[in-house]
């Protein structure tokens, strides 16, 4: 359930969303080196995770917040994504990360939701925690995306 | 210069504030794993320097924002830190990214300056840009801090 | 229904929490400026409602940001401060506003929640819709709130 | 001076940008409301300045964080529509505001400034200081405002 109370149900205008978020996800360098993995991918709302590892940690052994935000803020693209109509890819303009504990466990689930789909601007929350203690959150974010089409980005 | 308009001199209370954030810096393994390097530190002002890398982009071949993200809090939190008292240490609390352009480049530097310094919560505010070109910033943060005792974290 | 996908219980340590919450607002003169009232307090959860007011509009005639900003920075400070403990107040730290729809209707109502307590930081969220309208949120909150002993606040 | 470190010189597209501002703040209700005034408008940078005021305080006698976020909102605002095009106007997207102190004084002024300006969306900064302490900021904003065309906007 999201900040409006009420199970959005979002109807992605190209039908291949599903593939073109996984394409999106295999084509991101940073998820590889982070040992992200998909775990969902649902119109507006996709879900990542990862374990725990050494290599991405801060200086007292919790995972880094900016690991969490670098999930965070890519399963909120990809929820965003989702959306998207055919020839649109999603730029993040801005986010704004909560972390509520220090970031402990073994393994991680990122979910990022769209709270707002729009022609120009996508606002999206997400949501960390350790797997199997989603009552617990370690971090929230809200995302806002912007919509560009895929001629105006040079790739 | 930061939004408060004249340059801040702050007095670190801890005179081996240089080496507790030098020593800080070798036990973050995040920073390792990004290949993240440190420019300079002063009192209130971490400078983080670091070369791109395929590893650490999206999938349209800009640097991933969240790298950007875990960057600004890094230098933001050092930054902080070089104000604590003996026996501190520092917790991000939240923080925004406004990702301004692509992160296009070869070299960046992300630079943490404290714009409040507090008892319990420093406000710091980052800004990253390709090496050379400071006036064309490619992210800002603002970052919340909280003071720890180190006796209140577990190692 | 808050991010964290179940309903939170949370038992305020002052008994006296609700007298407490309204005396508060009832002290808080901004609350008649904008001409707010409450609709509910609970552990946690604090509803205040307004109408639509010619003095609170911006060049376009919506409500403007800066309103939806003070109801919900207010009903997430009462939220907090209703799980606060006896001789504690609550100042914001800081909070992060996001506009989804220009603010047009005949009242509203802004809806803050604790998602995470705390002995120093408190995180709540906020959500405000026009009245009857709560599944088309027109702004969403995220704020952070510190306890504050009233003895260390000037009143 | 911003972020950025260096003073930015901006050319507003619209010669009549200065009457533009300070018409579209005539318009504007809240700014009555609250007693606010122009304190002065440049390309890109908008101060307002108002009164200390019993009606805008909260529950401790401080000016509500609300009203800080109000008219640094309008002045980031501004500050943003004095670089538009020709009949564009602007919406705030969203907006995050630290609260480094509590807000006493007797007169406050707030200024507003485009630290990125862009087709769609421009990110402006704001710092909010007691009249004559502007190296004692009160409270810091980042805002980003999206261009919008007149005739997109029902009036």
């Amino acid at each position: 359930m999201t900040k409006t109370e009420s199970a959005k149900l979002f109807t992605p205008p190209d039908p291949s969303w599903r593939e073109r978020c996984l394409a999106s996800f295999a084509k991101q360098a940073m998820m590889r080196t982070l040992g992200v993995e998909v775990g969902s991918v649902g119109p507006g709302e996709v879900v990542l995770a990862f374990d725990r590892d050494d290599r991405l940690t801060q200086q007292h052994g919790f995972i880094h917040a900016g690991v969490l935000g670098t999930v965070l803020d890519s399963a909120c693209g990809w929820a965003a994504l989702s959306l998207m109509p055919v020839d649109h890819a999603v730029l993040t303009v801005e986010y704004k990360l909560n972390l509520l504990r220090p970031a402990t466990g073994e393994r991680f689930e990122g979910r990022g939701r769209v709270v707002k789909p729009g022609r120009t601007l996508t606002v999206a929350e997400g949501v960390l925690s350790a797997t199997g203690e989603a009552d617990r959150p370690l971090a929230t974010m809200t995302a806002t995306l912007m919509a560009v089409a895929d001629r105006d980005i040079e790739d």
